[in-house]
């Protein structure tokens, strides 16, 4: 059996993390970290039988001879250190924070505000959005999981972009569950003021998760049809416990048909167990992949009386914690280690 | 036009008597307060255009010549000084805290674990259950609006107390909407964990809303069949943003039907604008009352094939924001000044 | 005090148009009508005390004289005959249907399938978008209510559309609460279904609301930039009761500051009762509007660092069931005849 | 690997079980049955990838080679049949259906309303509560899947049963998610409707889920305090997907303290992998086991302060899809054959 340590295990990512460890085959629970709870078992923070110990971050520094893997579910900015630091223990690392997502840390602190302390491992890293980059993903020892936004919106259009078919202006309208904000305790997220409620929010190129759409489907389609992509995001807060679905507005190069695009999209996805590609004129709806590893993918003309028209809706649904963050991480350690990709995941 | 003050206008409560004001042909509103987000504006702190400065309960004080009532929506054992001030200062006191629900000090000591401060006001509250005690209301210059959870199982069980038909075990069951726990931020009443759940909370003669049940009922029913009453009440965190029901399981005299029964409740609400019995077969839900001033009424034999059983399930259903609060505290006011009982509630 | 029938009267639409009449000082109710139910009474039907019969449609015809105004929330295709019938006898009619919505009888066949039978009455016809065309309005026999979509979204683009300001692709992302799907039984709209979920439908230029955003904004911004107006709409099924919310995403002239569209916004919007214009940075959600009949506005530049950028976010958000449907109905009734236009809408 | 049938596959039990197949190391699907999708794929009627036939019972009867075992999840009164022949072709069958949970003809038919045509197999049939009668399913041929509110209350009040420590009068208030009601299209499921919403339904005695209550408690209470069982059970449909909590009043012995009852739970479920006994003072909810097969169960003295107290507040939560449907069907295989009895559950 390989070991799994966990930091910052008592967010909403950390229980869904346990609970795929629990049903993968090869993997097992080591040790879990909580610097507010340490002390505490697991079962005092969640409503659950699990009663694992929760220890500090610098307990689990002098236990790193204890696990294969570390997957780390630590805020933005403080990740790092520590990615650092199970990195030179020789612990595989997948960090489900932002710290090692882009690959260019200017752009890392433009967005996120913060010196990256570690650029040397950024080249290190790998972008773990495994459908589109497994090649590099073999054996690698840092994995940085991608955001749970940009995974929707770069699976949803990268054979697109990877074909150069994608028009220079992408708007993504995207609604996420409440989960995504974390285990915390704003006003916003407070039940009575999301219930019956939906609000636009980090409205005109405010989200930190553009970064990696850019990072993703910009250099794709670099040669492409339209030069640079300018991405318009505006994400919602949806009265859902979780999932997220993307509704994308884009131009394709003229003359494109809807047949070629799902061509395109088959031949692209072909083989992957974790994209659903739905027949013509069927949506993404989060019902199509909440509690799965799944993205959903759907394609339809903007006004399908004219098949040669160039403007696209692509809906695209994940699970933000699952394809969003500790699904794609389970499947980027089986990557990693070569193990069964879809080991605890089905 | 009759002026209003609300103290404490921030949370749930006050702005549901913000909209009622707004609805009431004779009230309109003078001053709002907020402790904490004096200075600002209403509409910074809801989303609605309502641009009302919020001031400090200090400046209220030297305003109370703008008012001829003051709504006071603060923390019990805060609600005690403020409750005295305004009083001293010859304004129409609507007290929707629990300081002045309860006749006897000894019992608010026991309950809510604070020395009362002002326990000559007390004789002169009137309890405000309109339909139970609407003669001592009519000119009362301090009303103790009812708590939410009471407001339900009062009015479901009065006409068997005052019979002297109810047995001596009460069981209430009871479901409340997450804003009865007001505008606050613990993590329990935080969307993921409150949405697709419910949670039962201060179970085993813990809630203190029991002390009005025995103050009302116990009172009403002291003659009667069976001694004093015990209540076990269980309340459950319900996810849904506003609305209390109430399952009530209680013996009654042997030998008593259900038509008799539902001839006494006929005659103990004759005429109530707010009460709705519902026929025989029709349980109480939140959707008879929700966004309403009433109470819904529903009476079922445990055992319909047995005419005579003395065991029935009583359903209560109301707004806890409205009936249980803002509602109950206008047609608290409506009936002390002499105006129409329903202005404002229609 | 004004007598109202109501036809089609067991739908959400109706229940609500009740509550508002309850609430209007002008306003009874005569008689509603429901194919489905006639015989019983409305408190069957739903959870009310209200226990007005129920009557046929033909019923209805025979007691015109009862009435000064019927509120039609027939289905379209079928309201055609009625508001015919009424409008023939004399009685004045606001028509809730599709049936009147639109000038043109072929577009109104293209879109709706259906042979217009009373193309004369079309010519007769007000659109009751009432902010837009109140001068129109005033003494009108005949008001066509709008679609709950296009009120929105016609509310929310309408100034720029009159200044010719509006670029000539329209992208709009609307969610809508599941009682715009009326009080049906389909699988979709089956609590388990549509709970946690969010789908998108009608997508590619299908959705018939598309006409009245063509009809009202396409003519405004006829001379202005860009030339006709094309909408790319996409409305989803949203997991709450009520509400809408569109996220839409424009071109505006280049050179146009956001404070020059707050501006113009402003101007065209003074003294509006229910239009809520946002300040600058905020966004309209359901929580601004739900259970009123405001219509809330926010207006967001798409790069905020570009202060001349063209492309803006605007986000509008009504109440379906209130300015989408009774409310702005209510409203048409008060300017028709010259009562107060918020006579039961505060 | 084991082959597995379901009948009746395409209702929310159906959905379950594939999934948790998908997960079982020793079990596959073979053949699923839908008399009204027949023909269709199951990836038509569902939103999921999985593109297995649908096929007709009639058709299944001939394919009753290709598998080892049809979980029937047919409606009531239809199921007989089907068991029957299965049974007769030496097929291993769990009916999900109540057609075989009653040991007695005469209670079926009185709760049903229907003749029970195989009577000789109600005999064979072993009644499949894990937990409880684990003994008697090992090697059977015929298991019949508990209902879903009678395994919350069964697993919650056993230990006090078959000690004979339960007083007669059990007054059980639940509340289940809408899934409960199947994949049905009537108004009450509808979502406007259930949203926002508690309604209690088969108010006194009428639910046939009582059958069960009585006949496993009742048998194990026989010859305890206070003589046969009256079971007073009040469902109520709350606004959740998925999830049962059952909250239960009963009376224990006279001087039995928690900690003696903790204790007899402890010995009873001592080493269950799907029961979690919840620490003093911690209550069940629908968080405990929503998504899981686990049964959380909850004890709490009705008077805290009187340590031999008489009356408690139990409390038990289970996910009716899962624990109360797929979960236990599969845990009832695995037992029938000899597998992990987790395999698939975990």
């Amino acid at each position: 059996m390989h070991k799994a340590g966990i930091a910052g295990a008592t967010g909403y990512i950390g229980y869904e993390l346990i609970t795929l460890i629990h049903r993968h085959p090869q993997l097992e629970i080591a040790w879990l970290t909580s610097e507010r709870n340490a002390g505490k078992c697991f079962n005092q923070v969640f409503s659950t039988p699990w009663d694992y110990p929760l220890i500090t971050l610098a307990d689990a520094y002098l236990r790193t001879d204890e696990v294969d893997v570390v997957f780390l579910c630590l805020p933005h900015a403080e990740s790092m250190e520590a990615v650092s630091r199970f990195y030179a223990a020789g612990v595989r690392v997948i960090d489900l924070s932002a710290d090692f997502r882009l690959k260019d840390v200017d752009t890392y602190k433009r967005w996120y505000g913060a010196e990256h302390t570690a650029p040397q491992l950024c080249a290190e890293a790998r972008y773990g959005l495994c459908e589109l980059f497994r090649g590099e993903l073999s054996g690698a020892k840092l994995i940085a999981n991608p955001g749970c936004y940009p995974t929707s919106v770069n699976l949803g259009l990268y054979p697109l972009a990877r074909a150069g078919w994608l028009g220079q202006r992408v708007i993504v309208d995207s609604k996420s569950g409440v989960s995504g904000a974390g285990r915390k305790t704003n006003l916003t997220y407070q039940f009575v003021e999301a219930n019956e409620n939906i609000t636009p929010y980090s409205v005109g190129h405010r989200h930190r998760h553009i970064a990696e759409m850019e990072q993703v489907l910009g250099a794709a389609n670099g040669g492409g049809h339209g030069g640079p992509l300018r991405f318009l995001f505006t994400p919602h807060l949806l009265p859902v416990n979780r999932g997220i679905l993307s509704t994308m507005y884009v131009d394709v190069s003229p003359g494109v048909t809807e047949e070629r695009i799902r061509e395109l999209y088959a031949e692209n996805y072909a083989g992957e167990p974790f994209i659903h590609l739905l027949p013509s004129g069927e949506q993404a709806s989060l019902a199509h992949t909440v509690g799965t590893n799944r993205c959903a993918i759907g394609i339809t003309p903007a006004d399908p009386s004219q098949t040669d028209g160039s403007e696209y809706v692509i809906t695209a649904s994940i699970d933000n914690l699952v394809k969003g963050g500790s699904g794609q991480a389970i499947q980027n350690y089986n990557i990693a280690v070569g193990l069964d990709e879809t080991a605890g995941l089905k």
